[in-house]
């Protein structure tokens, strides 16, 4: 059978993209992946942004966030459900897949449970450096749970942060944060509350996990010229900080409409205004307007994200020869002969038996004997 | 580290589905597939039946099709790009996964190129068994592509159809179907129209390819009692069947929102009734009222249907031990901890150092003689 190289699809696993990431080092892997994200950003008017597709259900939710521009399609599945940690799986696991627009063929299957994450903290490093104080050194981390460490290894490599103030209500996160980035030149400064962690911080993280409208910051904590990377308000009933910071700074946001619905930003008024940050980064709106400003990235993870994740990944894949390719789409001799992947195989002989049984179950034999 | 066995992923390959049927036989495997459709429309109402997502393209369009119950999630990516087979790739091409709905694991990922086909078929023999004749023995299949064989093979193992009347414009598409099917029991029949193929059958199916407004049938070659399967009619602006054939006919559909969009349904008013065939199945509804009625199935394929043929492949392959088992989520020994992936691996010695170097990158090596 003539093979269709086109066809085939490349497999990455979670082993495989952790791999890809050792291989490559955490700091490369971040600094990458935030170009490929900036440069997606630059070209956001190319995308066909559709809605993501929810299927809710007692224990959680199961998402396709698909998106597209001329050239290339993704889409990702992910979950979320708050009690999986009681089982020993994590609460968000996700996959996508990279395909071509041009022919419909998935070009790239891939985990993306530890690439949501990488890419999580490579989008808020990109939000940061077109939005904090250029002289920006200390982070407070608020929230130490297992997104924690990678937003603080793309702070340390994208902006030079070098000091982490970490606070999490479970000071066993904290001690698995500090373990985890034992290895790194980062001063790690953990604090007994959220006030304590922020002050004097350039700029503040919150990730924290629970869904609800908690108000882990209050405007008494915020000091002027502060950037606060906001992560863990992201989803319908999930905030993290109280009104009046947002109305005390300037917010930023992905996908505005995306944002109004799962953002901290539910919680103010339609008509509040915000920016897009892709207007920031391609210079047709401004970001910082001055030293002593309050800004505010109200992130909730865009699927053009993933979709710069995936295409980072691919990529990375490639140079690195990782992954395996598997079939998932079939390789026919003849496209519209879809039924030769099942025909007994023809036998090219003289007698009078055309056909062999080769390969054909009990029941197909007894046929071929009815039918001589 | 721990395994988290719940969280491994069935891959179903396209050769793997290929040996599955060709293990199991065509015939059970039609007959089995059918049994898992009829049953899950059996309990119709127990599906959150969501909209598909289409993302259009100048070259064609790429979906995807979510459903779930209480206990299983599904979800279908499948493209239509008319001019692949140009480039040897087939026009349709699919593939899916079911996941847990109370976790979100995705359980099994498979090919469903073939296996679209074969549940297509599955889906029409399930629909004549409750709307033709039970006397029917001849099938005249207008269109002889790529799931024309399929089409065949299901209507004589599941009707005990015995004769086969055979039209196509293109006669190498003939050819083929008759080499395909040499090896059974079917008496296959080549017509030069579609008149001369129609007349005297019990059913007829028309399953052509061309993307546009034909019409195949026309009223006056239907005859009393027949039953008409139209397969190829499925999505807008495409469709076979002259709008007096359905006039003349009880109009019998998948999903009423969904068919009234993309089946032969769509030139019809609004208010042109049709019946859901789940009823039909489940005994709240009329099929054929009496021996000369003439009943249609407008079968444009629902997500359902793909939902009971993923339960199928996947039951098939466990029975059988078929596929391979994958990592598309990766395994925790704390699922709150997942920077172990690529944490650089500690190193339990009595000595200063910590962290040992193993399998990490230049680039991080260089990070742990700073950090040191």
């Amino acid at each position: 059978m003539n093979r269709t190289p086109l066809a085939h699809t490349r497999f990455l696993s979670a082993q495989d993209v952790a791999a890809i990431v050792t291989r490559m080092g955490a700091a490369t892997t971040l600094k990458r992946m935030a170009d490929y994200i900036h440069e997606d950003f630059l070209r956001w008017q190319d995308f066909d942004k559709c809605a993501r597709v929810a299927s809710h259900s007692a224990g959680g939710v199961i998402e396709l966030m698909p998106i597209s521009d001329a050239a290339t399609y993704a889409f990702k599945y992910v979950n979320g459900h708050p009690k999986n940690t009681l089982v020993g799986l994590p609460t968000v696991m996700a996959f996508g897949v990279l395909a071509d627009v041009a022919t419909g063929v998935p070009q790239c299957l891939s985990e993306l449970t530890l690439t949501t994450a990488l890419r999580t903290a490579a989008m808020s490093a990109v939000a940061a450096r077109a939005l904090a104080r250029p002289d920006s050194k200390t982070l407070a981390l608020i929230g130490n749970g297992a997104q924690s460490e990678f937003q603080a290894l793309a702070f340390h490599y994208l902006l030079g942060i070098e000091e982490i103030r970490l606070f999490d209500t479970d000071p066993a996160a904290t001690e698995k944060l500090v373990r985890n980035l034992a290895h790194t030149a980062l001063r790690l400064i953990c604090c007994t509350s959220v006030a304590q962690a922020v002050r004097g911080a350039d700029i503040v993280t919150t990730v924290t996990a629970d869904k609800t409208n908690a108000t882990i910051l209050t405007p008494d904590m915020i000091e002027p010229g502060m950037h606060i990377n906001g992560v863990g308000g992201d989803c319908p009933g999930k905030t993290e900080l109280h009104p009046d910071v947002l109305r005390g700074a300037g917010v930023f946001v992905e996908y505005e409409p995306q944002t109004r619905i799962e953002g901290d930003l539910q919680q103010m008024p339609q008509d509040f205004a915000v920016t897009e940050l892709w207007r920031v980064l391609n210079k047709t709106a401004t970001g910082r307007t001055h030293e002593s400003q309050v800004t505010l990235f109200d992130s909730v993870g865009f699927a053009l994200e993933d979709y710069s994740a995936l295409r980072f990944m691919r990529d990375a894949a490639h140079e690195l020869g990782m992954g395996e390719w598997v079939s998932l789409i079939p390789e026919l001799a003849n496209p519209k002969d879809l039924f030769s992947l099942i025909r007994p195989v023809a036998a090219p002989t003289l007698s009078g038996t055309r056909y062999a049984t080769a390969a054909t179950s009990h029941a197909d034999k007894r046929e071929l004997a009815l039918a001589a």
